[in-house]
């Protein structure tokens, strides 16, 4: 037990002396970059120890949940946000109307199959869009497809049954998105394809890389379809994706049992949320900084998209906390509708071309708020030099990625030759676990990722805002 | 409803449409480096596809669950991992003796107080080490200090008292882990210092960014001190040392109560298990890659550290799946007593000494098994700058840490200017909020990011043995 004190704390001191603080990393750094760096590592301390997205999050998700366009949750997070972005003290708050679609899932759905004497209950939820099965369900032979393709080729012979799509994310690409990106086409276009032949309904494997019990539910769409050929659409865990699959090979013929009870009703009037800090040079030109405020229904939209909402207000937060008034127009949008039809996003656009608005850049947080990896952007060649050259500013604090590539759904129809557009994107590995399931919820966001990605967008904001001008971008 | 299906799918891929993947990335990379890159996607792909680190993760934890040294679970560890290692089909696997500190918690701590008429149960836990209270507890007014230096300056005035260490975590540090370098010496030495003026007993504010109801443990020392100064000493979760420091300013002369009946036990016999990969062209020259099968007894030892004992194992396992027979001996090892004493690290350099062994190289995980970051690099400038050229070859896989800095406790005592020693370094604004508490457990690892972990370590130890040796590295 005679151990040596000094021995043990060296040690565990030497363990823990792992990394160079950012500071020391200025080194290399020009003056006026040098002082930017200052400002940088003062945003994110605030936000580390100042931060109120957290407890915005908490207040959020927990006292009105998940938030679907349409429904009074929906309303109440409206007036929620009007509250929240008073109480920063913006400038100016205002709501702008927007008729939005009203779907509603009615109540909880049902599925099973019977497989060798054994009846297998099925996690399964309806897809948003989608119409109803009749009040006795649906009852068919399933024919299983990997692809949009092999739906097709099928033609005639999937009248009368139902059509399961179980395409699975391919696991080797380290970006999740794309992996999702390379099936969601089977949800949104599945029954669409199957409807013109008859199919008495589809399910579709759930978008995720996880094999769990959770149903993802998600948009689609009848396109051209007629509306007599709708047929109800749904998807199923991955876990119950791969036993049916294979239960299907030693049981062709089983039949599959589905009742849900959602309906289309008629559009219903919402509001996005705006607020914004006027700009002490240029008023007149705005970036936008934001996220979506709906959610689906089933969990509480804590990581899509309630953590884009908390750290785009946060960013405006730490803006007065650290007494910084940007050159131009700062304008924190909560966008409403962004998962079933982005009318809200059109609608800003809309009225920014009516009112002759000079948007010059916007930034979108609706990826998670998983630990911060960087930046994804969607600008001019110079622009986004510009933005690379930032990396050395950033990188101290996880920031790497700089990838040209997309912003967001919401801030996407601002786009213009001379718009800077940029996506924050946080690690990508744990967001397809919860997104669009009774998952996710407060609990699965953590404290300091959310507050290091709230200072994260302040940062590349301050940024934008000293050295982006719409017309020459002057290198820092 | 009838919207545009080609619409909603073109803009979901645009959305997703993110990043380049790693493959893209290899045009500005010679020949030879698009055959490691060629390699290393190989080494990802097995990992995230036929990887089983999640699975014995899974039988680890949930099946033997907290393995503190000395404990029959402990013992059931190394016949596990001499199990899982024989399964895996390395060239040899044997266990090394070592005699390891035993330490027994005992029955559960208690402690509470009474302010303004409350009596409010804080939740605690004995330090490892840590001697019990005698059995009716310890009852006494409580001196809060930040430091060392503030506890020691207070000379006799904490006699008969318990002091209070309540310094937090500097939550503006990124790196968690120096957070924890800058206020762990309260718990390992604070008993010792107050032993000496005769304080009735150490309570030590948890070490964690977090503020919670979860007590963190860890290790203690009493140095120096006469074993009848020893005192107890003890952890309470950081929001009852909150809760504490505010009611001691209103009621100064309150009285702290704490039980606890740990114990220690004369040195108990265990394990470190040794498994190798001959190499094929240098078999006498060895690489380390381990982690510590021990571990705290309050959780199931998941991110400490049995995420790093899988990821070692899979090293070799994605070796043999990828037909990579290294060239210099690989071996795996799984330390024991990492927590409390570092016996088996110990051991483990003595017996290399005694053979003769020709130690190149180690790795360790044992910072948790979250989203890879990166590598600390412990070795000589030459080695160092090889080694940081790979980052073009890693970086695709979210891994751009390559400081220098320290490596790990367990490989630590290999040391020696021409040994290349590596800690694995993932994201860490997550690990403090389990380390050494009861939430430590399976369902806290994302068996992506263990994944992309395990494929990282293969990565980086497939590169070391192609291209360092032990006198002139050659750049690839």
């Amino acid at each position: 037990m005679k151990k040596c004190i000094l021995l043990i704390a060296v040690s565990i001191l030497v363990a823990c002396n792992q990394k160079k603080t950012p500071t020391n990393l200025t080194t290399d750094l020009s003056e006026q970059e040098k002082r930017d760096s200052t400002q940088i590592k003062h945003l994110f301390n605030a936000a580390l120890t100042e931060g109120k997205s957290y407890e915005w999050l908490r207040d959020l998700t927990k006292n009105i949940g998940g938030r679907l366009s349409g429904s009074p949750e929906a309303q109440k997070a409206v007036e929620w946000g009007e509250k929240v972005m008073k109480e920063v003290g913006l400038d100016s708050v205002w709501l702008q109307p927007v008729m939005v679609p009203h779907w509603v899932r009615g109540k909880k759905e049902e599925a099973y199959y019977t497989s060798k004497g054994q009846k297998k209950n099925v996690p399964i939820c309806a897809l948003g869009f989608s119409i109803a099965t009749p009040s006795d369900g649906v009852t068919a032979e399933v024919i299983e497809v990997k692809s949009l393709e092999e739906a097709e080729a099928l033609g005639d012979k999937m009248n009368g049954k139902i059509v399961f799509f179980n395409r699975a994310f391919d696991d080797t690409l380290i970006n999740t998105f794309r992996a999702y990106g390379g099936c969601v086409d089977q949800r949104v276009r599945g029954a669409s394809i199957c409807g013109q032949f008859g199919a008495k309904g589809v399910i579709v494997r759930s978008m995720t890389n996880a094999i769990d019990d959770y149903p993802h539910t998600g948009t689609m769409s009848y396109g051209d379809l007629p509306v007599s050929k709708y047929i109800p659409a749904a998807a199923i865990s991955s876990k119950a994706a791969e036993d049916l699959s294979k239960d299907l090979k030693n049981n062709p013929t089983l039949k599959f049992y589905f009742k849900q009870n959602c309906k289309n009703l008629p559009d219903a009037p919402s509001f996005n949320v705006v607020g914004e800090l006027k700009g002490s040079e240029n008023p007149e030109n705005i970036f936008v900084v934001g996220g979506h405020l709906d959610s689906w229904d089933l969990g509480e939209g804590a990581h899509d998209d309630g953590t884009g909402i908390v750290q785009s207000l946060e960013v405006a937060y730490l803006f007065k906390e650290n007494n910084i008034r940007p050159k131009n127009t700062l304008r924190v949008v909560f966008f409403m509708n962004e998962e079933n039809g982005t009318r809200g996003a059109k609608k800003y656009a809309e009225l920014a071309k009516l009112n002759n608005e000079n948007h010059i850049g916007g930034l979108e947080s609706d990826a998670g708020g998983h630990t911060p990896r960087g930046f994804s952007i969607d600008a001019n060649s110079t622009n986004t030099e510009l933005l690379q050259s930032w990396k050395k500013l950033l990188s101290p604090y996880g920031l790497h990625d700089f990838d040209k590539g997309g912003s967001g759904a919401d801030i996407r129809p601002l786009k213009a030759e001379d718009v800077t557009l940029v996506g924050y994107r946080p690690d990508p590995q744990r967001y397809f676990d919860y997104h669009h399931t009774s998952r996710d919820t407060f609990d699965k966001v953590n404290k300091r990722e959310l507050e290091l990605g709230s200072a994260s967008m302040a940062s590349i904001i301050y940024l934008m805002d000293k050295y982006l001008n719409s017309d020459t971008p002057v290198k820092p």
